[in-house]
């Protein structure tokens, strides 16, 4: 993607975080990004295009956010990119709210839903390979299924996240109960497949 | 509240499932329930009054969706109503959709979020007295915080709701979902406590 490319995409996602997905319109980006429309149909084409680059964007820049660390046990990487989702920095609230307003659309939008089922796949295996990664250095159980549990942890981010934006919750509660869930998810799934195998 | 009041607030609850709060007005939902715009001032007062009302309403009525079960246990009671939020109901779905929307809303509007912080909390509750509940019988640990426990699970149905809505997952998998999230989540404080008490 060309830098030109990727500040315009920034500035979708801003209007998104502050504005929603519905009243959005193509001029409103260009004028903000300061381009002419034109520019913006020349490079995604139609508003629909447009809303699609920018949830592809949203979890390509999310993917940043793993927080720094020195542990290398796939465990801490694992909680490290789950706390990384919450953070007091306005590019991570905007990003967060804009993948929520653009997640929300396709619930009315259906042109919208194959990218979205695309981008949350793409992070829910983000996260199940590390949880792989984990099991091949030995600090998280083969008990633990990667997919699924890639899939409540996602959707538990989802969740906190709009309690997060509307002031529900803190930062510091977000990432509490985002890493507790990490830990009952390895130490629950070790348990019942201890009771399972009794 | 009345049954004319109850059916006003089901109406409202339906508009905004299916387009959502931004572009609501208060005279769409005197027509789509067949009365006055004044009237509904009458009874709710103005739009972000309304708002309000909606959101009580949609957790009142989601307290109802517990399924049916033989079970008396707390931890059986607390399965059975989170995956009463999942329900191939359009009454359900319509529910579902309206909390997003109106949750979602509150990102943006503050005036909604006194009552949104107030019905969540109920609904906190509500999970964390059944399984206040299971530890009075016996079947949940008291290793099991209530209280952050039910600020997961209802943050993680609301994850799980806006892919149940949106298509991504089926109404079977959000079940299977949400119900291993309470296993590991109760297997999982058991475990750790054993572990923090070795």
């Amino acid at each position: 993607m060309t830098d030109r490319k990727r500040a315009l995409l920034d500035s979708a996602v801003r209007i998104i975080a502050r504005q929603g997905v519905r009243g959005l319109r193509v001029e409103e980006v260009a004028r903000h990004a300061g381009v002419s429309t034109a520019l913006i149909y020349h490079h995604f084409g139609d508003r629909s295009n447009l809303l699609q680059s920018a949830l592809l964007h949203v979890e390509q820049t999310a993917e940043g956010y793993t927080l720094a660390t020195e542990a290398i046990s796939g465990r801490d990487v694992l909680i490290a990119t789950v706390l990384g989702e919450f953070q007091d920095d306005s590019n991570v609230r905007d990003n967060s709210a804009a993948w929520g307003e653009l997640r929300d659309a396709a619930i009315f939008d259906e042109s919208l839903r194959p990218t979205l089922a695309v981008q949350t796949e793409q992070w829910i295996d983000r996260l199940a390979g590390i949880i792989v990664e984990g099991q091949t250095d030995g600090s998280i159980s083969t008990a633990v299924d990667p997919h699924t549990t890639g899939q409540r942890l996602t959707a538990l981010i989802e969740g906190l996240s709009s309690r997060w934006l509307s002031g529900l919750i803190s930062t510091d509660e977000a990432r509490s109960l985002i890493e507790t869930a990490v830990v009952r998810e390895l130490e629950g799934a070790v348990a019942t497949s201890a009771e399972t195998s009794k």
